[in-house]
């Protein structure tokens, strides 16, 4: 049974059987199915030792993801396996407590899988050239980058959103609706992480608008779980400041908040309005749909592996792609009463 | 730098150092910390060639996941790749969408990588002999089993729950509390999946109690995801009959159903309970939180791996282990008025 079988079966050419058994986007929908159908009825397996052979070196892709329980992270993992399935390489994933070490494990990995390059997906901001160091292949960091670290532009790659830029413009939001007592939920403010780079995004926007920080409105949860997240929240309902709004780091603690807000007899968006950033699908069932600035999962996996295999099949070098978030106007803000 | 440098730098043996980077968990927080930070401070990079050179047969065992954007596989996934890479083994993923076809995924990936062994994370109920002859290597399914289909029990193994007695169980849990217009959600009641399965339960349920099965009642989505769960509940309320409680065949597609329902106008639980199957951990999170049977999502994947390497060591043939869900009482169900 080859190919040529299932070409000859299903009346199409053996390119085309082909593009269908790698996924390639430009079959219309009935050709598939027919060579589809003609697979499974001639119980075809396709044979890829041959390529594999012509390949001396190993194809194999490591994706390191930080912060396991992540949703935010579904959606990237699946587009950076399809994108590395479909340019003939293999994905080995390994996964990560926040607390552990990136570098250290896509080091390993590296070493033990024979690794040609490796994304991280989640990981620190505050690399140093000597953490690196044990990197010898090429590497992207995939939702972050070097903010607070000492590498040169040209030793990594990165494809992030501006977190700072955009969590003030969600801050922005909140202000332009009338809203100055405004509370944050994050992980910390001086992790060099995302929940940092978010919370300076968040003390620029009150800043610009003449609105002084305070202390006991920032409630740092020291996890980014949703469970921590409930906490934090109960917290900020405990303590004796008033707040009308709440600017949330991700959208799966914002789901934690909105539950403990209600939960603390607050209705939303009437009683306190809530924004965050990420867009997970989960959030568009919230009730209300959360608002929050959605993240382009899909293309942020794609764009991660396109750099990395531009530098591992040496058609470039390190580069950095920074992406837009677009607006998800749920039900969670209103204007102040 | 050597595993033994790390060793004498925290003082500790170097089988302590080797379980504390294998992620064994007999090692107390303490030690754990202590090796991690010597490993980090000497920039120490495990090198698992040796070990790799020593092994003459491929080490990688395939997890190809059906049906990508699931959440209820997220802590399945990362309990493989955790059971799979502390047995010394590399895990290599591979995801598809819920119309592909399982088999002939993994058996491609079983030639182009090698593999020792497979696990099937959600697949079809259905297979024949004939469609699993392509794989020839032992492979696991995760999360199901092939109830509708014709393979001799020691040709397969499988990790699942009784489908159709948890369903029926949930079902009771509403018939217990006075309901008896009892809508279900669900993907299809005859597409020899978990959908049809929970939907036998379903069946049993009703008539064990003496309810008549009422087709208006019977919300098929022909799809999984969150979307048709909430246009299916929607059709459910727009058609005239009337209903007090909602049995929905997953989690996610519940949180779905919940929104739809709240759009509709219908309270949770006073004007409709509504149970599901599942427990993923956003659903604890919705408002009310959503009473369901919770899958062990972990020792499901756990117990998937070790099935697999009792083949792929040759220490015991296919085997079937049914696993019980543990009930969360939520705030979704009430008794009826």
């Amino acid at each position: 049974m080859t190919i040529r079988d299932v070409a000859e079966h299903s009346g199409v050419s053996v390119s085309t059987v082909s593009r269908v058994l790698n996924n390639h986007p430009d079959v219309s929908e009935a050709v598939r199915s027919r060579v589809l159908a003609s697979v499974q009825e001639l119980h075809y397996v396709p044979n890829n030792s041959a390529r594999d052979l012509v390949r001396s070196q190993s194809d194999t892709i490591g994706l390191v993801v930080r912060g396991v329980g992540n949703p935010f992270f579904s959606a990237v993992i699946r587009a950076v396996e399809q994108s590395v399935s479909q340019a003939g390489y293999t994905m080995v994933l390994h996964q990560i407590n926040t607390e552990d070490n990136e570098l250290l494990a896509g080091a390993s990995l590296a070493r033990s899988k024979k690794l040609r390059g490796l994304i991280l997906l989640g990981g620190c901001f505050d690399y140093t050239p000597e953490q690196t160091a044990a990197l010898d292949i090429p590497f992207v960091c995939c939702s972050f980058t070097n903010s607070f670290g000492s590498l040169n532009k040209d030793a990594y790659s990165s494809v992030s959103i501006d977190d700072q830029a955009e969590a003030r413009r969600a801050v922005e939001i909140l202000v332009r609706q009338g809203h100055q007592k405004i509370a944050v939920l994050l992980d910390s403010t001086h992790d060099h992480s995302v929940s940092e780079l978010r919370y300076h995004g968040y003390c620029q926007a009150l800043a610009e608008h003449g609105i002084p920080l305070d202390p006991d409105l920032v409630a740092e949860t020291g996890d980014f779980d949703m469970a921590a997240a409930y906490e934090g929240t109960c917290r900020l309902l405990e303590q004796k400041k008033e707040f009308t709004a709440l600017f949330v780091i991700a959208d799966s603690m914002a789901v934690a908040a909105m539950k403990a807000l209600h939960d603390g007899g607050r209705r939303i968006p009437e009683d306190c309005s809530i924004i965050a950033i990420d867009g997970i699908d989960m959030s568009t069932y919230t009730v209300p749909t959360l608002t929050t600035l959605i993240q382009p999962q899909e293309s942020m996996g794609e764009e991660a592996v396109r750099i990395l295999l531009d530098m591992v099949e040496e058609r470039a070098g390190n580069r950095h792609v920074r992406v837009s978030t677009a607006l998800r106007a749920g039900g969670s803000v209103a204007p102040l009463n």
